[in-house]
């Protein structure tokens, strides 16, 4: 059993048990998801880049950072299973439709054809 | 191979090809993330809950929605690649944390204990 | 002199004596912006859509929402001093164009043309 | 009459001719807050933070920044209307607060304070 799936499994194990479902719509988990996603950028609004990139060496930032990305993972992990999509699938799809529309030939370090994304 | 190292491997790919291994610090990856966690959200931002809970039986908006959880699933993937994060690890240990701070006895059926976390 | 102009006199000056003008880049404030709607998203998460509509009513929730709102005018108002933008300047161009997208007769109740924006 | 009440007064008006009050509870508005904070930071993501703060000299993208301002004002205005939550007063608030936890001392160039906020 690969691990995304053995772990959707676990969280909805934990939200059954605690009586949650009723809460998770997908409306609702979208914005917890994007409250764990805001509580992310907070650990890493006043970093520098190079700092941000160094964060996981950073003995207090570091088990943060890990932390949210665990919380983010939950709630992303909960969503598509109420929603009934396979996340790792949805990326591959997504990933593909993304080549087509950056070649390699022109995107090549765009930052503008990125932001135009 | 489990599916969400594959996909990381495939998205590290993606980008080294297209020279935007400069753009992808842990900063500009969680902005990122955020932005298309803010897209998700303008799909759902006006639907009632029940609305939101059969969206994926909508035509135009189930797609859409499928879409964006590809692209979350994308920068978050990479964020952690970026990071050295595996991100099951890190969400089981978050459950394990949240299953100790919110015992089935007294998180049954609260909201407002949700609300608190 | 404006409410909206002296508020943001005294969020530069703030920031000033803490000699913290050098976090304050667009990139950082902005992202210092989305955290804090986060944490108003959290707030509000769980609630149905009747229940939102009555929070300020609640004693606990809402001097919180109160309080979120108050970090994210902080936070929007001192990102708009520091790109030199007016604010309410900004927002009447802005529903200018949205009354030409959006006439009257067309957009009457349609939550579909809102979820298109 | 300030340029905030005017705006307010002048937002509501435009959700009522389109007949949208009844989509406008505080967790939707809340919601599309987030989704226009997220469009602000795709357009800011991968810029330096010495090109976020040139943002407004650039042709193309200043005027998109301004435009993503306006649409955050437009939605805060809204969502303080609908809450009965006069903004510049709750930011004041808010302000005097935190003036008292990060005193001009103990917070002068302090990343590390602001992070732990």
């Amino acid at each position: 059993m690969s691990g995304i799936a053995e772990l959707t499994e676990r969280v909805r194990t934990f939200a059954q048990d605690r009586n949650w479902e009723q809460f998770h719509t997908p409306k609702n988990l979208a914005m917890a998801l994007a409250g764990e996603v805001g509580e992310l950028l907070a650990e890493l609004q006043w970093l520098t880049p190079e700092q941000s990139a160094a964060v996981m060496q950073d003995e207090e930032l570091g088990p943060r950072v890990r932390a949210e990305l665990g919380d983010v993972t939950i709630y992303l992990v909960r969503l598509a299973d109420v929603l009934g999509i396979d996340l790792v699938e949805a990326a591959f799809d997504k990933l593909a439709d993304s080549g087509r529309r950056y070649t390699v030939e022109a995107a090549h370090s765009s930052a503008r054809k990125l932001t135009a994304e």
